[in-house]
């Protein structure tokens, strides 16, 4: 019987941005009911947020300890189910760790951890629960997104040759150009956000996006950062050149000083036989190239699409499904997983990804500090 | 307190692609609880649609009679509150005469009814009923679209000289070409679908776009219609001239066998100061044009942007939101003006809007049968 | 021998810009030399531009009566071989006449004369003159567009069921709206520019598009025009409704005060089995629709391009050709006519063009005189 | 008094594309008339060449050193005055430098030379000769391109940060995948072609957008080549880290095995202002992007161009000019210099950004074979 799953929220309370995107997306394919949360640290507000979109307030719990321990304490059968972790960075590891370690399914916002020691760690505990881990690198639940991911799983490109990947946005312009500004903002603070600021933020999305879409792991990187001003200590612009199988190269691009570009993450990629390109602003329209026939336009909801594309799109073609949609096809393939049905590999990202990532944030700013050096990825 | 709204629904059930999107608009904002529901005349289909969502079984009904009396047992802080009416066209009027007549307040879905007449006398037991009727031209949710509209009202454009709007798409050509399936397809059956098919099911939206953005009425309109073959009795195609305040002309396009075409509904407005593009199957670019300056993009969730349209939009900018999005907004303006809080002209498309789209579809009807005459609006 | 041709040109001097673009056009596939000209109706001016552009003094006439003398005196061999006609529209028909009458080879613009009736006399006078006629509907010439004629003909598209084209202008808008301006400008008045300021400008040039790409006939037209101001007696805006073969309808827009719109030019014609949507302002852009395929982005210079279209591109994909490229293609075609070489069919719009774009312009009046009727094309 | 100029031609004969560029764009403003040329190294077919396309035959040469001697017996003024050197690549140098030792002026094909070394030669002959040297770096000569100079010179963007350029096509697939192929074809050779494919051929012409339209110069570089087969000596792919004045750096990247990419050249500047995107195969649209307001699209044509942007159209807003009418920009440019009239920085390349390009294509072999090691440019 498809009793929606019981799920908590740790974080995202308030104007949380990534609050909105969580819930609305739990909600989309009628699979979720929240039941219980920790949405903000300080317990008014938590409660009063719960009243605000009338989630029932007897389990709006202090704090994350006090939510394990209570729930806990329920029965099996009304216990949360799956917990969705929203918190600031530097929590998702600990929140993670426990709520695997007592038996809950995690669905988890990226970086998955601050650092690949925490991801590792992370992923052995991961192993011994059993539950189900995802990591809610949204992007890739764009049914076009995984239309390229089946296509060249299915060899519509070929062999590989190029990959080249960008997340650009202009958004910091506002605080690293403010002498004041920069040196007060925690996003720019390494204590509070961790070693990277562009890399760490959005091009691990761009990172994440070569891997899923092409199946292929990067193996070594070279990166320059800029940091724009001497007294910043934290990147807001990177370039990384890639190296994935022989003679698979590749770049990476990410800003947060590209002015004017929002949230500029595409991706292109070039095979022997086609290649692909695709923009996440105009995330229904996929460009399939070819040196001797037309390019091809690609849009959700056809026929053609792969089963895998169609999974994600709830209306026939002409109608934009956006972001709230495609963090909506993430829960809903975690749903199935937490449920024991059979879903596709590529229904949601896994705590491999969120290794992957750490792994390569921490190589690019390796391989800045060291000068822009190679550094080989695990 | 912002106890979610208790909403019914009517029709909708199974592989329904409207019942999706009213479902999904429904939750998005936090506003609304789906508490009762009659998703399928066949009581069975009903009350197992329910269970696969998720939908508690005690006020899934057998029919819409029983729906009403049992719900008008009900204390009044129990009753459901409004309902959304998805049946076929021919069962909006009575159904929402109903609710109306019984208190509730409603959201019917487009064609409003069949004919004008039903409409008027819709718009009377509205006006008696003294609850909120809401009318779901999604299409009027759109940020973009509220902008528009806002920007006219403050001017921006000047006097208006010419509009011109679009609805073309091309999925009929699957059935209209083949004798057979013309011939027996409820849709291009005038008893079954009412008077028109491409005007009604599509090219009033195109109308609706029109008078909602501009603010200003179509006065006459001149129609020609196409219904390709001498055996079928519906239009599927159709052009329409329109005159509307004095020397402001304009034309409204609208086909089903736009080969290719999926929900290509799309409006230029061009004023004494500038003109706007917009195109629903890129809902987040809105183009404005000069003669002497150069054309700029507006995107949604900008500082720049107007009040209502920013009311739409969940995210920052760069984070595309769709079609769900874009009935959500619809259902959140409907939430305010049930609960009694002050909403934005524009918020939602009304029973006035209902009364002039079916007054345009017969306008359009007696314009083409009398051979391309003029024919005046009320 | 390829010696170049001996060309002639009336009109297009000083800073006439389609003086340029025929002057350009004729040197670009190095088949003309401009041997002779009346540049200007002043005899001092039309030699300084002479001069200026550096096209020898000793064939530059005072008058077109005395190019026509002065030619006729010279052998054969000497004499100028074709003539572009650039001067303001009344003067097309007396000098393409004389042209013809004495045995040259015209190039004219557009429209090729200011009434229907002299139309089909020109149409007289080139039969009885056996030489080569080509009218500059310069759109014609782009390879994207000659790409849609020659696929229509091969069946690419099945049976066509709907035609859609515009031409909407804004810069009329910096006149229309000040009475003095309006009262003044020679373009909005019927003694000067003819009887029609719209359609008779930009409106034929989708109306030629519409016939030169479908290689089908407008049978009967119903025009609405709009003159914006009372004091106004020339159409600034015009909406047609076309009929086509038995159930082929369309309609073909235009405007001069669509304001920020600069030569939007554009077609979308829809068939049984594909449909096309092409832009002037990006001519190397064809779309091809399908109901169930991806949409195909067809651009110049590739190998499955038709041969026509081949014909028109003289770089490898990815060089961006213009207009006047476009216009250089029909003085190709022109030439090898001229030469008595074989040419394919569409190269150039000939007299058949020029005679149905009056009898189009003079359908649109009446039509919109007579009350919005529909007139028949003969 | 404007007299054409003399325009002596070497290479370019027969099916050559460049020659088709330079002769068309030598044509297109009326400056320049061909009077002698070397088309082809093959006498007989330099002469057949010369009659196909009506050049007088008297001054086409057997050979270039015919071509000084016999050139430099006639008086000045009529002795060829300018000369295109169209010629492959490694006869660049010997023919620009002999012509530059004899007082012509030069109009130079691109890369300037074959080494640095050469460049550095021929900009000493340059300084000794005094005459004009335009190189022709044909993208420069874009409307829209000239107007980023402008507008970056006018301080619109602020202090940039970040630039990123690319040159992506895909023709080289046809070649590269096959071992036969790759081995024969001169391309690959680098003792015919020199020592980079890749970065030779289009990513220098990158490099020369950077440094155009921002002013700045690159001062070091990091590069890593991709050869995709170990038995293929030359890079047919190549991303290069830029880093330019304090804390501005960038990418550029090129690659010919960018599947079903054309001619995709496309540059974005990020200043603190405001940023640019452009791209070659829509040359006439420049979006200006803010962090705050809307992006504009800047056409060409229209009164908000700068002076140097409207010096290259030659029609107004609305009418698409492509890559004659840029090359054509360029040779108006050089006519001006030549003339000895006042013209704009920036209307033609110049012999330093020859120089800048082998520069750079030196640098970035250096810095791959060093195993991707920064290395200055000069």
């Amino acid at each position: 019987m498809p009793k929606k799953l019981r799920l908590g929220i740790l974080g995202g309370g308030g104007d949380s941005l990534i609050g909105v995107l969580h819930r609305v997306a739990s909600q989309i394919n009628d699979n979720y009911e929240i039941v219980g949360a920790v949405f903000n640290p300080d317990y008014k507000a938590n409660k009063a947020f719960a009243r605000e979109i009338d989630v029932p307030l007897n389990r709006i719990y202090e704090d994350f300890d006090t939510f394990i321990k209570e729930e806990m304490k329920l029965p099996e059968n009304e216990r949360i189910q799956v917990c969705s972790v929203l918190t600031p960075n530097f929590l998702h590891y600990p929140m993670a760790l426990k709520l695997l370690e007592n038996g809950f399914h995690v669905i988890c916002e990226k970086p998955m951890t601050t650092t690949l020691d925490e991801a590792k760690k992370l992923q052995k505990a991961h192993k011994k629960a059993g539950t189900v881990f995802a990591l809610t690198h949204t992007y890739t639940g764009y049914p076009m997104v995984r239309q390229m991911r089946e296509m060249i799983k299915a060899g519509v490109l070929g062999k590989i040759h190029k990959v080249d990947a960008v997340y650009y946005q202009g958004w910091i312009n506002t605080i690293i150009h403010d002498k004041k500004k920069r040196a007060s903002v925690w996003r720019l603070d390494p204590k509070k956000a961790g070693i990277s600021s562009c890399i760490g933020d959005i091009g691990v999305h761009a990172f994440n996006m070569v891997e899923y879409t092409t199946g292929l792991k990067v193996k070594s990187i070279l990166s320059d950062f800029n940091y724009l001003y001497k007294d910043n200590a934290m990147d807001v612009d990177g370039t990384v050149l890639i190296r994935m199988a022989e003679h698979v190269k590749g770049v990476i691009r990410s800003s947060q000083v590209a002015t004017g570009e929002e949230n500029g993450l595409a991706i292109a990629i070039y095979g022997e036989k086609a290649a692909f390109r695709w923009e996440q602003e105009n995330p229904n329209f996929l460009y399939v190239l070819s040196d001797t026939k037309p390019t091809q336009v690609y849009k959700p909801g056809h026929a053609y699409n792969s089963k895998l594309s169609l999974e994600g799109t709830k209306l026939p073609p002409g109608h934009p499904e956006g972001i709230f949609d495609s963090m909506a096809n993430i829960y809903k393939g975690a749903a199935k997983a937490i449920r024991g049905r059979k879903f596709n590999d590529g229904e949601f990202p896994t705590m491999l990804d969120g290794v992957r990532g750490m792994n390569f944030i921490e190589a690019t700013v390796a391989s800045h500090k060291g000068g822009n050096v190679w550094v080989q990825l695990e």
